[in-house]
């Protein structure tokens, strides 16, 4: 079920991936116009909202995203909630890391594996986290992230996405662990270089 | 000479570097709490207003950064104009830039040349352009940037940064060039690892 708010999200973002994303090969959707590189502030505020108004009552401290793309949703909804965001960095690897709670992210669509990382100083056990991408595919990001709020003690209160693949293991991955999921756009999958949505959480 | 607003904008900032900035050796500053890691959205949302205030009147369509640490304040700025924000992608060197605005950006912190690039859709010659960053100091990512509007034809109605080390030529290399510039805190120099502000803009 879906608020009233969410829905109008959910149409606004949905109408502007069919008419400025762009489908590449299989499984490559680029949405370089409003979130990958130009950014609309305005549909990430309203995003930020939605995400913020999904996990009101989670006892949320801080919002968590990876560098780049996640990290203007994940700044709306940290405005939204009230509470700081950290984006982790990702590195080709590091050799200090003492002050570092990291992870291992291997990255499909570049066929690289990235650390992540996150400062001890910034995260710890009494952190109630929201973490926030842009894309959910495959799940590796925010596996990594997930990792490192465990490694740091720190309690998940849900995951929100703008896009979800939802034909690729990483909504499983994050639902079957009992974590509150919210995917503002659910794609079913590609036909004809079209994008083809699912609506299964209406 | 500040606004009432900019003057309150500022006065929060400088408290935030005193209080949680650290420095590091000769002229490094680490502020990881608030702006480049952990980020406060408050803070962050005064900041776009007041960048967004003073470049009211420039005629400002489109709002640029470099990733990541930019994003934020950039975003924010982009936000309070009503104008979509365009960030640069980092890489170590590129082969295909056919589609791609680049331009050479040397970091004198970290000792590596970058490329950063725009995508050729996303600035034109119809562009008037606000550049927003996290720290000014040699003004290379400024330059960057400035370079790649000039290869896109699109003009520069002022350059906003967060902190500026005024002791440092970014500053006089970007308004010998004629281009309003606003650094919300302006960095005179270190003592004895303090931060000392200037004020010579009120």
């Amino acid at each position: 079920m879906y608020s009233k708010m969410e829905v109008i999200v959910i149409k606004q973002l949905e109408e502007r991936i069919q008419s400025e994303g762009r489908v590449l090969g299989e499984d490559i959707l680029k949405v370089d116009g409003f979130l990958n590189h130009q950014v609309d502030p305005h549909l990430m505020r309203d995003m930020g909202q939605a995400f913020a108004e999904r996990f009101a009552t989670s006892g949320i401290t801080k919002v968590l995203t990876v560098e780049s793309s996640g990290i203007a949703p994940a700044l709306m909804a940290s405005l939204a909630l009230g509470v700081p965001m950290v984006f982790a960095r990702k590195h080709k690897s590091l050799t200090l890391t003492d002050d570092l709670y990291t992870a291992k992210v291997y990255s499909f669509t570049k066929q690289v594996e990235n650390q992540i990382s996150i400062s001890k100083h910034f995260l710890d056990k009494n952190d109630r986290v929201l973490i926030i991408d842009d894309f959910l595919a495959n799940g590796q990001a925010v596996t990594g992230l997930l990792e490192i709020c465990q490694r740091a003690g720190a309690s998940v209160g849900g995951v929100g996405v703008v896009i979800e693949k939802r034909f690729q293991r990483g909504h499983e991955l994050i639902v079957d662990q009992g974590i509150p999921l919210l995917a503002l756009a659910s794609i079913a999958g590609f036909e004809d270089g079209h994008v083809v949505f699912s609506h299964e959480g209406e």
